[in-house]
This record gives C-alpha cells, structure tokens and sequence, in this order.
C-alpha cells in the first residue's frame, strides 16, 4: 500500500505512527500541500475533498480520513491494538482523539487560516494567533479530560488513538508557540509514547519531503 | 441514560437519532447554548470540552463526542447496526461521518462563529457567509465522495453513519441558506432516511427545548 501525506500534516503524522506501531510495510507518496497540489486533479482523483491522507491499497480503493484508516487498521491488523479493551475505555479514548480530530486539527489547519487571510483581512500575526488560541484551549479542554488519569500512557499501558492524535497535535501546537508546558499530563504521555521508534521516525523533521 | 443536548445542536441530534434506531431509551435533558449553559460548572463538569452531547449512564459515567458514542452504542447494542460489514465500506462509511464532523460541523459551530464576532470583526451577515460557505464546500466534496454509489441509503441497504451525521447537517445547512439541491445523492438518501421514525422524530422542531 501506499500513503499519500505530507510531512507536516498532523493528519498525516498520525498514520505514520499507526503503520509503523501495527508494523504495516508501504510506500510513501508526497502531496506539496504549500504548492496546492491536494487541489490538482490527481489528488482530487484520490480524494474529492482534497485532504491528505490517503491510504492507497494495492488494488487501487482509497481509504481518507485518518481517524477512519485507523479504525480501519485496528480490524483489519488487530495486533498490537491502538484502542482499550474495554467498551467505556474505548469510547474515552475516542472522545480524546475525537476532541483533537473535530474541535482543533480543522480549526487549525491550512483551509481554516486561508479563509481568515482571505475573508477576515488577517495577516501572519493574526493568523498565528488564531491557530495557537485554538491549539491551547483545545489541549486545556484535553488536559482536563485525563488529568487524574493513571500511568504514563492515558489509556492502559500501551499507546492508542489517544497517543496518535496527541503527539501531532502538540507538534503543532509548539509550532504555533503555545506553551505547552500547561499540559503535564499530555507531556507525560507524550514522552512515554516517542521512547518508541514508530512515535520517534514519524516526526516532520525525519520525513524524506522535509523542509 | 439521560442524554444532555440542545434541539439545535447537529451532534446531539446525530444522537437523538441513533439511540432511536437502537431502541434505547433514555432521559432528556437540555443544555441552552445560546444562553452560555456549557461553560457553566454544572455543564464542564460533565465535560471539560463545554460541548453538546454528552451520554450520561445509569451509573454516573459521562461519554462525550458523539462518534465516540455512535462506536460505543454499536459495540453494546450491535442490532440494528450502523455500520457496514465489510471492512472496507466500515471504512468509507466512517470516513464520510468524519468528512462532516471534522471538515464542516466545527468550522460552522457557534465556537468559531463567536471567534469571528469576536477577533475578525465579522457581523451577522459575514458569520452566516462563513457558515454558508462552510457547508456548501463541505457537502459538495460528500457528494462527490458517494455520487456513484447505488440504491438509497449511501452504504448498504440501511442507514449507518453516513446517514446519521449527514441528515443534521443538511438541516444546518438549510439554515445558513445553502441551495441543497447541487446536492442530489445526498438528498436521495437524507429521504430515506427521514421515512423512518428514527430520523423523523429527531429534528430540533420537534424537541421539548425547541424554540
């Protein structure tokens, strides 16, 4: 199979680090979302909604939506497992990975801080200020969701969704220069998740289409 | 249970749907978000986030995100599903609801619509613009995604999902005046839907907090 990605997409991002903890052998492929290649027909062929990333299976069918793909993974390669066991514990560790997927990653992204430049007059100083107020409530409102929440990782003693949408996002939320510092219980999961190669390797910085 | 929602919250709705589907009964009970409720104590307490829904169980156990619940409700109560069998369509299945609750139902939320009041200047006009627009590309780029997928229904011959999180969505869109009928596949499948008393029963005029 192949990934479609970029190497700053945090959407992207999570699917690394899924492929690499499920031990899923693939190609990778490069959409220059900065050049505006994920609107050139050869993207919207993939996927109409223009958004990386896409799983490429290697009968042609491709899956979007990361969350979607992760899910889809956990089904179809149940080992090791990125959810809890447990039904109430598999829908908490959902609900973090939803809170980050809904309520920040798209208020966020690139599309988002477009529109503000075009629509809202903003400049690169109103635009970044936009992006960091709305990393650092959502992560404040994230915090709170597992702040008493034993052990290092924050569901069970593995990485989950939870991990997987957290570690990218804080990478954003650095980038933008909110203090994360704020977050002690997502930093203990953070560092607990990159001791792992498939956190480690999967960083911006270490991906071949780096800048 | 006792589901905490508001009539006009399209995630909420999305649960007043499927617990009707699955044949769940439960309480009510209503959180005005126009008055400002879910930033009160009472409300973050059940969830930090200060978002509608939240599933409150018999036992005191708060679920947030309404996907999350949508998964929780099909691992406990498997009939009738609501998602495909196949892993594959569970996947496009998941990736359309995603492609609505991340792409277009936070970028329209009253959150980011009172962001734009607050920090882009923008007056009523602009705000529902933005929404507008929101939905209109939104929508355009799930039309595409399904428009060559047989029968009524969008992934198989009963609602999933899809479904679910697509029939709020164009109610909201309605509401922000986009012309829905670019949208045939969509509303060929929001009709079979709303023949069911599931889907019928569900929208925000008929709830006991509508205004």
């Amino acid at each position: 199979m192949k990934l479609h990605g970029y190497f700053r997409s945090s959407a992207a991002w999570r699917l690394r680090i899924a492929l690499a903890l499920k031990g899923v052998t693939h190609e990778d492929a490069f959409v220059h979302l900065r050049e505006g290649e994920q609107r050139e027909a050869a993207h919207l062929g993939r996927n109409p909604q223009g958004l990386v990333p896409v799983l490429e299976l290697d009968d042609g069918t491709m899956l979007t939506q990361s969350l979607a793909i992760l899910e889809w993974l956990e089904e179809t390669r149940p080992r090791p497992p990125i959810l809890p066991t447990d039904p109430i514990e598999r829908a908490r560790a959902r609900a973090f990975a939803l809170a980050i997927a809904c309520e920040i990653h798209p208020v966020q992204n690139l599309l988002v801080l477009n529109r503000l430049r075009r629509d809202a007059g903003f400049d690169d100083a109103g635009v970044t200020a936009w992006a960091a107020r709305t990393n650092a409530d959502g992560l404040a409102a994230c915090e709170a969701m597992v702040a008493d929440r034993p052990g290092r990782f924050l569901f069970g003693d593995r990485p989950t969704v939870a991990e997987i949408c957290l570690v990218p996002q804080l990478g954003n939320a650095r980038r933008f220069g909110v203090d994360v510092s704020r977050f002690p219980r997502l930093l203990t999961a953070e560092a607990a998740a990159m001791e792992m190669p498939a956190f480690a390797e999967a960083v911006p910085a270490k991906q071949p289409d780096a800048e």
